[in-house]
């Protein structure tokens, strides 16, 4: 970094245009050279494994030193296996096929031109994430293999560990002949660099926080960058009167159960008057260690049910906690679905394919699901093959998001010499 | 209005929500209800043909005491042709095929699960535009055709008669069952009520600026609401070596003076050194009766081009003026249109397959165009039926947006009891 970078503005405005000059060749490499440079980096963090693991070591350390819980400090470290599963799920995007190019449709223009639209990279993605390591490289491989350039920004526990990934990413990339600042990783830790990502518009084309919801928060209300995210993952699972109950009790320990600390997880259970094996289902959820907060219908089904207070339903507990309602029929549910609802996914279990039609129909949630756990949510569940994270907004790219939501398109005509009449 | 609403934030608060829950409607609206009801918006637009042209008179009035240049008060001014293409327009939109519910694509997941990705209106949509009053109609049957309500601001010159375009259109709809609230307009001139529909994000979806660049700019600088837009239409046409001189002619001077105030008009023109006829085009477009400024190359190609300044290779004239270039070879064109262009359009003419190839791969603008004049750049002409704008930024939709634009999609999961394992 040059000595005339004096200010965070001026540090991001550098990096970012290394980035989109970058970027610029990215956009123009081949399939094969962009899975090329990908191998090449999880080829480069095998061979810098000691120097990697030393650098983690060292973070895990100051994490403790700095009193991390043990759940941070489990995210934060890496050993021989997990720094395997990275390289190997680097090399898995490199396998993904290159969305650039592709041809999303194709018509004639009422002049006569053909009109082809065809994906693009969308440009300079910019990733402000935590305490995972890992997504320093998962991150890189994804904007990469889609054309664009990132520039990442992790957080403080993480430091040398993502400087040593960055490091053999970035070299791995060169090696393959491909520009070394097609990842850059942001060489300071001051929050004010973060601050001025954020407002770095046109420079940087759009941010993907990763993380806890703070940052999530924080990203969303400061950015003049679009962001692509989602803030809550307050998922519903509402088990209709004519659902098969072994099914529906299969499906709501799953959604609760399986992982509680994931977006996907099921937060409250919707539990219709008229389903015959409520009280089945709720004492397999509370035999599962799982605490349930209802209202007054559903405290009378078990009495291990607690009162619900009105913040429950509008609660990410990310925990073995659920908020549990009895309502009377379809439109009760998707009423309550509709006020509390963060619109990220929302289950239906019902043998009645009318009743799951409307739900899957009116139900305005990113993902919606019917006979499924919400904890399916998830890029790689779906078949992306990766993701960059779930968003909830209403543009661009919802749910699940891997390669093609990191494109955009061109329009391309084609034309014999038409000029307009 | 309620006296309640005494601030602009309160109001467009209000606004909102009126208009969300009315979109709620629209969304599970049938094709023919929503078609229905633009049919009965056109017929009461024609039923009000003399309220309307009083109160477009009583603007135009207004506009002339005021001092509006003539093109101003072209663009405000209605009569029975002018109000008869407006309900046309409007059952043009109509016969669109609608959008939403459309299947985008289907997949197996691993888990076995059907993904469907189908489309679904984006919800409330804010219109900010300046004196022509078509807009208000447009506008708003774009928006109600993909499912859309729209929060419509127009300009204090088109005040009457955006007023009782609006009141017509929102009989109609409300005549046809749908909700008047679908479409509403902004009660007040007041300028601080634009100003919360640009901040009015998590209540307005996305904002679509339609007017001036200095609109555009207001828009795009101040709003934490996505928008919809393009600043500049700095278009560039390069005549390649291998162009076919006779239809380089044609579509340079198509390009440039067919219509010079539109966003897809030529702004520089990029002639190859090895190019045989560039004094014919020249020359041509000069006798067509447009001012050229260009470099000194230019210059010596015929004495009516005037030199340039630095800035004219950034300024989108909208008027008889063209800035001209001979360049280099197909990298020195791309390298003029990577540092000048606004994004927009960027057309090549050659017979060179291979060359064409390249510009339209490596020119990174919404449209890019082979042998045909940039004034195509426009939804009618692309066949897509009408037009909400034309985008320039990278996410969501580029080029014409017409109704796709103006949908997002949900996954929908179809399982059979899927728990994840």
């Amino acid at each position: 970094m040059s000595s005339q970078i004096d200010t965070p503005e001026k540090l991001i405005e550098s990096l970012a245009m290394a980035g989109r000059a970058a970027q610029r060749m990215l956009a123009r490499a081949s399939d094969a050279k962009k899975a090329g440079a990908l191998r090449a980096a999880a080829s480069a963090i095998r061979e810098d494994t000691s120097a990697i693991l030393e650098a983690n070591a060292e973070d895990v350390s100051a994490g403790e030193a700095n009193g991390l819980s043990g759940a941070m400090l489990d995210r934060l470290k890496l050993d021989g296996d997990r720094l395997e599963a990275i390289a190997v799920a680097i090399e898995n995007v490199a396998s993904l096929p290159d969305p650039v190019g592709e041809e999303i449709d194709r018509s004639q223009a009422p002049a006569g031109m053909t009109l082809v639209r065809r994906r693009i990279p969308i440009g300079l993605i910019g990733i402000i994430y935590e305490s995972r390591p890992n997504v320093t490289a998962d991150a890189a491989a994804l904007c990469l293999r889609s054309g664009n350039a990132a520039l990442l920004r992790g957080g403080s526990e993480a430091v040398h560990s993502n400087r040593a990934l960055h490091a053999a990413f970035a070299r791995g990339v060169e090696s393959a002949g491909l520009p070394a600042d097609s990842i850059q990783l942001l060489p300071t830790q001051d929050r004010a660099a973060v601050g001025a990502m954020l407002k770095a518009a046109g420079l940087i084309d759009m941010i993907v926080p990763r993380g806890g919801k703070g940052l999530v928060a924080r990203v969303q209300a400061d950015a003049r960058v679009p962001v692509l995210a989602h803030l809550d993952g307050i998922c519903h699972t509402y088990i209709h009167a004519a659902a098969d109950p072994a099914m529906a009790k299969d499906i709501a320990i799953n959604a609760k159960m399986r992982r509680t600390g994931i977006c996907g997880a099921m937060e409250t259970l919707l539990v219709d008057a008229a389903f015959p094996a409520a009280g089945d289902v709720l004492s397999a959820i509370a035999d599962a260690g799982c605490e349930l907060r209802g209202n007054s219908r559903a405290q009378a089904i078990d009495d291990r049910v607690k009162p619900a207070s009105a913040e429950d339903w509008d609660t990410e507990y990310l925990d073995a906690v659920l908020s549990v309602a009895v309502v009377d029929g379809l439109d009760d549910a998707m009423e309550h679905i509709a006020a509390h609802s963060s619109g990220h996914t929302d289950a239906i279990v019902t043998g009645d394919d009318a009743a799951a039609e409307r739900f899957l129909a009116e139900v305005d949630s990113a993902i919606v699901m019917h006979n499924a756990s919400s904890q399916f949510a998830d890029g790689g569940e779906f078949g992306l093959g990766a993701e960059i994270g779930i968003a909830t907004g209403r543009l661009h790219a919802r749910g699940p998001v891997a390669l093609e939501g990191l494109t955009t398109y061109k329009w391309q005509v084609l034309g014999q010499g038409q000029a307009r009449s």
